[in-house]
């Protein structure tokens, strides 16, 4: 069943202490199948991205709010509208920081990385807070209040890296409006709540890539669920992770010009001196469906940003010239190729890894949903083992005879 | 070669998209090998630990510094004198934190969990510093550098918790004397100093439990050494990882008295009501080597605390009642077994989960050593699969028809 990508014949006689005859890794622990789960599963043939049998085109055309499927992460139903408001209520009681969580966000320089801000932000909290401890009986209000600290967290960063004052997110109006207006200091318009409402749906989940993963092993441990999510943002930080939507839009500002495309293709793709950034995905062999509807939304909002506009054409064309290139050998856009567009047009600018915050806004809650699902069912400390390949037993010298 | 010790016969059909037969999982991955190391190796039968093919053993008896033990897992080898120079330097160069560390540190709730302090402090030096981005040139110097700034986070956890004034290191004396001298503010013993130097190098590595394995995951997405200790952190703040020293002692302290051993033992350990904490071990299947270091420091040091020479004798009369009743299962006591009870002779209260702190104090290096030699060597992003065995694909019933 399991496919072992690398075989490493090893003869290790270590002086009569032990010894391996053949010894195999499964590289990134690609094969290695960490948990079950019943939130999230993708059809990478078809393109098909399912949340507990929603597939996200359908979630997304019946104009579902981010917190029915906050709701469906965690209590694996989606909610009636009574159970909705009740679980609004949880979400919105994590809204107000403690003091020392503001303060601390604001003692860090200006110019740090806004997920590490998070992550210190959520670090602080697991300090202080003991009421966060794991609790089988508590945990999905525990994440509810978790979405909803972040929601303020993530607002209070940016406040703080803009040189705004802080201010939390008040319970008014939607998950997203109430976001969106403690993050600017005013509502915006009907159309970019929407696109804002569907990339929070759109980055919800997505199996256990190596956030998760950071994740589950600490709560593993029994650490509490802030823990988690600290460690999760530790990952999702790593340029190989979170940082792709940023990576995406920089390359096009660094193509400047629709013009300048098939030039820069050329000398930068086609010679292998570049990867090309948005583009494939190990899951996905077609198009991936949230980067069917980014682009929706990327083509609608960037009349809002004349440098947005710009990217857009850019975006376009490298994506024709991309798939052209490489759609024969199943590589095309992935979710965050045009995410960072949509971010760039309703006001977000691309700096201190910003739009990789807002992924974490959005991810935070398949986390906590995976780490609960973890926790009621499988429950075991997750602790691998590693493959010695060093040196045999051997006699200490004291510094002096070195 | 991987045993699975799971078989789950799922036979899905989820209305036409995609359909399994049989299906595995590793639970707690014990089975999957993350990493080839030259780092650690264990030897559980015989109870033989070697960093480097050194034996703890040999190391302890030649009064290694737990220096030369940091810059044998960096470097791969033991230093010279002057190479060690270097290094010191270099470990010294991390004692002077910046100002917003100790006020993030001070801006927590006194109560806080000590572990987690650590935490927030290295992810707000994440946030901060652009200096710690992966780099395979300066990695070394960086995991110096940071082995220095967590003996300067730790000092200054405990004394924010003691209420006392902020203090770091000054690079003068050994990395223990250092250490000690900040934390309580005065000179302790040759013999306190030669214990705490010796438990330093005894918590340095162990392959890869929880916390180096989320360090890992963090760092395969090339997120930063700072993010991946911090990730380590979040793991290893959890009961079932390191704070097993505590919950060892704590038992002594519920016991209360030597002459309650017995009784305790038929009515908590017989019964099954409770877990003997301090013994048995996933590795070793004889008595930790570990743990007989620890008992001959404990041993010699209780003399200077009645509280601690009262558990200590509560701890050996369970120890000789545990291995009556376990030693043919091969059930030993472990590390944490008796290291509670030198921290305690030391002055550090058992409080706010600070001897796990300590225990981060020393790992931080095995957490470094292992980051590098993933990154140097492996190098592939971490990124599991899970098993779907949730709802098929259904259509989207709007919140107005739930």
């Amino acid at each position: 069943m399991l496919v072992i990508d690398l075989i490493f014949s090893a003869v290790l006689f270590i002086q009569g202490i032990w010894m391996e005859d053949i010894k195999t890794i499964d590289k990134g622990l690609e094969n290695a199948e960490i948990e079950w789960t019943r939130l999230t599963t993708i059809d990478g043939e078809k393109g098909i991205l399912m949340y507990g049998g929603y597939s996200i085109d359908d979630i997304i055309a019946h104009k579902a709010s981010v917190e029915e499927i906050q709701y469906l992460f965690l209590y694996g139903e989606l909610p009636t509208q009574s159970q909705l408001q009740a679980f609004r209520h949880d979400v919105e009681a994590g809204y107000k920081l403690p003091d020392y969580v503001i303060d601390i966000i604001r003692k860090l320089p200006r110019e740090s990385d806004a997920v590490a801000m998070q992550m210190a932000a959520f670090a602080s909290m697991a300090a202080a807070e003991v009421s966060f401890k794991w609790n089988k009986e508590t945990d999905k209000v525990v994440a509810a209040n978790a979405i909803g600290r972040m929601s303020a967290v993530t607002a209070n960063v940016y406040r703080h890296i803009m040189g705004l004052p802080p201010a939390n997110p008040k319970p008014s109006g939607s998950f997203v409006e109430s976001f969106l207006r403690a993050t600017f200091g005013k509502d915006l318009s009907r159309e970019e709540i929407d696109a804002m409402n569907s990339a929070l749906i759109l980055y919800t989940d997505h199996e256990v890539p190596a956030s998760t993963t950071a994740g589950l092993v600490a709560v593993s441990t029994l650490s509490d669920m802030y823990s988690g999510v600290t460690a999760a943002l530790a990952a999702l930080k790593g340029p190989l992770h979170g940082g792709a939507a940023e990576a995406s839009i920089a390359q096009f500002k660094e193509i400047g010009d629709e013009k300048n495309v098939k030039d820069w293709f050329n000398k930068n793709i086609t010679t292998g001196n570049k990867r090309l950034m948005g583009f494939g995905h190990r899951v996905y062999k077609t198009y991936d469906p949230r980067a069917k509807i980014f682009k929706k939304y990327a083509e609608s909002l960037v009349k809002n940003s004349k440098e947005a506009e710009k990217l857009f054409k850019v975006a376009t064309a490298l994506e024709e010239l991309g798939i052209e290139k490489y759609g024969a050998k199943k590589i095309f856009p992935n979710t965050d190729y045009f995410s960072g567009i949509v971010y760039l047009s309703m006001g977000f600018p691309l700096q201190n890894n910003i739009y990789t915050a807002l992924f974490a806004l959005s991810r935070i809650t398949g986390w906590a949903a995976h780490f609960i699902e973890y926790d009621e069912e499988e429950g075991r400390l997750i602790r691998p083992r590693a493959v010695y390949v060093g040196k045999g037993l051997r006699d200490f010298t004291p510094i002096t005879a070195r």
